[in-house]
């Protein structure tokens, strides 16, 4: 293996070389003046990537499922009710972190590589009276985009607080918190804002905080809790000097970096290079006669693709595509683990990346005597680039 | 201000070169080949660093705040008693934890920059059926050092847990937690482990192990919960590949190679010199006229110096000592926040960083029109130094 194989899971990613040269920057302090201008800008361009103008950040040392747990801490309490929109694996683990906080958790489920219908959603908000809708807007296990913006209508409708997980999909996905009503979106450093792993990022509405607010039971955690990192957040987008816990600097420099490149590109003509990658490998994927774990077009991610493996093919082609040089992920999804793999496309991917990726796919696939065309996967992503 | 100065802060502190580096690296997945060998590698390291052979480590994305309440969570539910030796502010934090997960909480406390005496901690324990103990071994709020031997040994004679948040202490100061008899020690990564913030650090022994597995109440926290951990840190440990959440891989290697380097220097000689290099400050600046918070010498750390500021100058001095190039803390114990200020020596601390920060210290104390010999600070230092 070597250090210039191409890492294409659905995070951590490749990253751009500013954003690693943040990461080992001399360290500073806290406090640092420098750094307080990062971290009061980080907080400021979170709100344009998630499209909350209204919102409160938070950015905390931690992983995407730290994010999750923090949404779940702070909006319920025993007593509440909390619908999950069930997509996967993920949204199983955000009824796993309701529970823990209190939460009675009820699913509404599809197949894998579905996701619930509106009607389906819409019912089971009249059957209970419900404090939280979550969805997990790509489910990471199988590539599923959830229709995020009708369900946050629905939960709109029935007065209930929509979370969005939008781990594999803030800063890549289309999402319009202030747009479509959403309470509280979430994510990891690591996916679509281009960053290493370690930071728990999470925007909340003027309903979330608010329901927040009227608690009338402790947060259960004290670093789960906004009561101790809002007068943070809000002195260190003052660039005024303030401590609960030290904040993570390198990781918080790093962001910033990522988050101007993105606000560079621009939100829209982000979301629409996402889309024109994930077609990109689709359209290779789809020649190499291999289908999607998504059952329609539509539920499909643009920022990674889940694949089942073809007939007399099975996990030791994630090994077969390392050997070509390419980095791809097995199966998550309980269910299908052994019959899937899952290949990223996000943050700063390329057309060279897809090429790549496919090609490798195309070269191991040939390597393991699967009937195919050499070529015919990379012509279709080309194709599909031009 | 210039990107050369000194960071003199206790905590995050200047790092070795080769530990920025390993932040700065190519971005690694988090099932990398050579990433599961630096994790394992990892949390091998720890138990030699915590004298704990038999410990289970635990490195979760975090600040050290994360580590401690990862031991309350793990360790106490509702109807479980707490015992908490008290020198300062972390005191009070790891109080607030325990209360968050259920316990009920009693402090023995001490005037800052004291520590609570052997007998006041033995008749506390007699005094309640607590399950737990915890002290801080270094205040960072205070400067104080806690007699944790011999705590732990008074909770071993009263069949009771100790934890030992070490945030300020792991890495620096002597700790045998093997040999102690402590139940579980913690710390953060931007302290004496000499790695940049973002790690929470827990090792819990197998006392500790035990009462969790006892435990007949759910931890109240997914993240925080053991459980979720074991079995991926074990798998980690085995380089055998596994997932609960995305390790913050950059961190966990530059971890790994502060790790390293504190293995090659030797804990026994990085304990001394820790005492070599404050025992250099507390030279310096006692022959500036400047005391220390805590009260005797033996209550004093050697990772950080908290020292009152001489009459007539207040807390514009850090910033006069920011001035001479070297970064230095304010105050943090409620009480006496304006009163005095700190100064970590800690990790990668050198002889050359005493002198400039005794300097530094000495040219603002002039600069503030203090009377002081100019010299006399650095010719104390170069004395203890020699």
């Amino acid at each position: 293996m070597s250090d210039r194989d191409l890492l294409m899971i659905p995070g951590p990613i490749e990253l751009e070389p500013s954003v690693l040269a943040a990461m080992g920057e001399k360290q500073r302090g806290h406090l640092d003046g420098t750094f307080m201008k990062r971290f009061s800008r980080v907080l400021k361009r979170l709100r344009d990537v998630f499209h909350a103008p209204t919102g409160q950040p938070f950015v905390l040392a931690g992983s995407g499922t730290l994010a999750m747990e923090l949404a779940a801490a702070n909006l319920v309490q025993p007593g509440d009710a909390a619908l999950v929109v069930n997509t996967g694996y993920f949204s199983d683990r955000m009824g796993f972190c309701l529970t823990r906080h209190g939460a009675t958790v009820t699913h509404v489920r599809a197949a894998p590589g579905a996701a619930p219908s509106l009607d389906e959603v819409r019912k089971a908000l009249a059957g209970g009276k419900y404090k939280v809708l979550t969805v997990t807007h790509v489910d990471t296990s199988t590539g599923v985009l959830a229709p995020v913006q009708e369900y946050a209508a629905l939960a709109r409708e029935a007065g209930v607080l929509s979370v969005v997980d939008g781990v594999c999909s803030v800063g890549a996905e289309a999402l319009d918190m202030d747009g479509w009503g959403v309470d509280v979106a979430l994510t990891g450093s690591q996916k679509a804002l281009g960053a290493p792993p370690g930071l728990a990022v999470l925007m909340a509405g003027p309903r979330a905080m608010a329901a927040w607010k009227a608690r009338t039971q402790p947060v259960r955690s004290l670093y789960l809790d906004f009561g101790e990192w809002l007068p943070i957040h809000e002195a260190y987008e003052a660039e005024k000097p303030s401590y609960f816990a030290t904040p993570p600097v390198n990781l918080l420099s790093a962001l910033d970096v990522s988050l101007g490149l993105i606000l560079e590109e621009g939100m829209a003509a982000r979301v629409a290079r996402h889309v024109r990658m994930a077609n990109a490998v689709r359209a290779a994927f789809k020649a190499l006669g291999l289908s999607t774990l998504p059952v329609s077009e539509g539920l499909a991610a643009h920022t990674l693709s889940a694949l089942y493996y073809p007939a007399g093919v099975d996990a030791a082609l994630v090994k077969a595509v390392a050997a070509q040089g390419v980095t791809i992920a097995g199966g998550l999804h309980p269910e299908l683990k052994t019959k899937y793999f899952r290949v990223g496309h996000m943050g700063a991917v390329s057309a060279n990346d897809v090429l790549a990726v496919v090609s490798a796919v195309e070269r191991a696939l040939v390597a393991s005597k699967v009937q195919v065309q050499p070529g015919v996967g990379v012509a279709a992503a080309e194709k599909a680039l031009a």
